[in-house]
């Protein structure tokens, strides 16, 4: 089926969305401790967007995803992956089914991001700006209490709606637009007495490095989490990424104060 | 082989370094005129970052590189991709090989270019900043002298050892160094004569977004160009890449003058 000179040791499932899988290769290659292209990971990303919408599919009760996943694990196994990461956390609502037809590993993002709060914090309360799928799945929330941490879940509907409408803008390609609903959602979580927050969908991922000081709020980007993971997994060293920020603990200077929510 | 569900339609050699591939890949993602994801190419990216060194291999009279490019070749063929991009300019040395044993068509980069730098010029000087490999292989002046422009070759060994290094440092990671290397190449080549430049070698599209002020130097992006490419072949709408400069003619306020080559 494949060479073994380009086989690949990682398989990504992509495009879900196609920015945060690119969000999570350029993380994944400025996280690796590298001087030259043959320390690289060698991997392969099967984006595949044309996949039904995974919050949706969990909303509505049905698992149209889950069929295309489970092919697009099938193919990355007869490329002879070792591993298999999914840049979606959303999707990870299929991942027993998904793992149970794998021979190779799938981490998973909630395990990969429990590490990663882990770095910055013993015990507080973590807030988690993801979609309304992952929020019903529930499996960050088992993950987070399980590991001692207390969830932060603010009140008003408005955080779930700047959540929703950060994700939506990156889709549409908004960056900036994206960074400022981010921003007001993180502020909201921090007025609900989060101390940490959780950047645990992808597409808020791609805005993680265009955020402003986020006032001593810790923030968690689950792409980094997922990119450190797999390094660490396959024996790769894994360095900070330069520019792009993992937890971020943005020092006051030189930013501007945050906006009061409207 | 693969399931039509998540077949795709874009197959691409990436890893020729990986940090390069991500750059594509973002490109491709933000050109893509899209709101949604399925409104996005289904692709894969093959990254094999262990292939042979091929700018080695050229100036070295060995065709290393090859035998594992064909491997690539052939996997995506049996991906059933539409069509196949290499972000990366090198390896176009061995495009007829390579072309002659896919099924699917192999967009070279070259003819990308060329298409690019007419979007901006009619006619006029062309320096390519590209590798030595590039260089030896000789592709590059072939299309450009055929489209009608001037080659500029700057005459001294400084111009081709800040290429060097750009390409290097960016391999490395460190890409602010990688774009001031790159920023004084610009200036030697404009000090030369010429009337556009071209970023050929895809390590240096990362530090596109990066450069300061080109003095009204046209700066062609390979990979941009490749992206385009892309896109339109397989008939999907393009954008301006928001934020990302494909063709920069950079406006000269709030930036700093350029340094004086040292």
């Amino acid at each position: 089926m494949i060479d073994d000179s380009i086989r690949p040791q990682l398989g990504v499932i992509g495009g879900l969305g196609p920015l945060a899988s690119a969000d999570f290769y350029v993380k994944l290659t400025r996280m690796t401790e590298a001087l030259h292209d043959n320390e690289h990971v060698p991997a392969v990303i099967l984006s595949v967007p044309q996949l039904p919408d995974r919050t949706e599919a969990i909303l509505a009760g049905h698992d149209g995803p889950l069929a295309p996943l489970q092919a697009a694990v099938a193919t990355l196994n007869a490329l002879g992956v070792a591993c298999i990461a999914m840049p979606c956390n959303t999707a990870h609502h299929w991942y027993d089914k998904l793992a149970e037809n794998s021979q190779a590993e799938i981490i998973h993002i909630g395990d990969a991001v429990v590490a990663e709060i882990r770095r910055s914090l013993d015990r507080g309360r973590v807030a988690n700006l993801a979609t309304r799928g992952t929020l019903v799945s529930g499996f960050y929330q088992r993950r987070i209490s399980a590991a001692g941490f207390d969830l932060c879940l603010p009140a008003i509907a408005e955080f779930q709606e700047r959540v929703d409408s950060a994700i939506a803008l990156v889709k549409a390609g908004s960056i900036v637009d994206a960074a400022i609903e981010t921003e007001r959602a993180l502020h909201l979580a921090q007025l609900a007495g989060a101390d940490a927050a959780l950047l645990g969908c992808t597409e808020l991922s791609v805005v993680a490095a265009s955020l402003s000081d986020t006032n001593g709020l810790v923030v968690i980007d689950s792409n980094a989490a997922l990119a450190r993971a797999c390094l660490m997994r396959l024996g790769f060293g894994v360095q900070e990424a330069r520019g792009l920020p993992t937890v971020s603990r943005l020092p006051g200077q030189d930013r501007l104060p945050w906006q009061r929510a409207s």
